[in-house]
């Protein structure tokens, strides 16, 4: 689906080198679910895998986002570069992304071990505890929900 | 609504002075809305009046948060405290707050422009510059998209 996005057209963000820079860079996205015309918000650290163009994500194995993401895994997510107010100029200095896609929960448990491997990736930078938390248990895996929301469209949009 | 919320005991906030706190020290919110059960997500700066609970925004007359609001106003949305990622450590210090309520459009222009005090009372701090915005002109008043969200639920969760 595409959606006639209305940003003015000097603020949207088409360089995508910009674009890969904020996804690489940001800690957290905040995700806008829904499920029987209910909406609901929820904001995860992330890891971003360039390869398939998906964050990944995990969370425990109970929780009002996964009754939300199992009825409809549509998800709408946005990623904000915040530079603060500007005060007397009535004007906040941000950039941001809006994203769709589809977020599917992961059972393999290969696949939830590459997903960490990627979220540790993004957030740390010390590899020994990298390599530390990596070796964690099966059990560990086995308890930890991972979802992966792969993006289908994206709008980028800086403003003041 | 009551939504079972899942949040571990020790992250849940339950002082009702920190909760202010976090809805008057925001500067923006973020929204999360859905139509025909696609969900939708918009960043929005916001005034908050404590005397009726409710988040004021004002915006541009056409664009898609429009298109949204007017087909479903049920709204979730959430105001997040950035401490910044913890390194080393895997965690984020945070304190949001996860609303729920309805969107209002305001039309009646008395409204309109209390809501924009509200606005500007919240954003900016010098009083010259807000009294100067306040004189504006019944035209821009006319031109702009006034929104009222009105919480009816409220859940605020510290975490690391």
């Amino acid at each position: 689906m595409k959606y006639h996005f209305k940003n003015r057209p000097n603020r949207e963000i088409t360089n995508q080198e910009e674009i890969l820079r904020l996804l690489k860079n940001g800690k957290y996205a905040t995700l806008s679910l829904c499920k029987n015309n209910e909406p609901y918000i929820v904001t995860l650290s992330y890891g971003y895998d360039e390869q398939t163009n998906s964050l990944y994500f995990h969370c425990a194995k109970e929780g009002l986002k996964l009754d939300f993401i199992e009825v409809n895994p549509r998800v709408c997510a946005t990623i904000i570069e915040d530079g603060g107010y500007i005060a007397n100029e009535c004007g906040h200095l941000y950039k941001t992304l809006v994203f769709w896609g589809s977020i599917e929960i992961l059972s393999d448990f290969d696949k939830k071990k590459e997903a960490i491997k990627i979220l540790l990736n993004h957030l740390e930078t010390d590899t020994e505890i990298k390599s530390e938390k990596l070796k964690s248990s099966f059990s560990l895996y086995e308890n930890m929900v991972v979802l992966k929301l792969t993006i289908t469209e994206l709008h980028g949009k800086a403003g003041r």
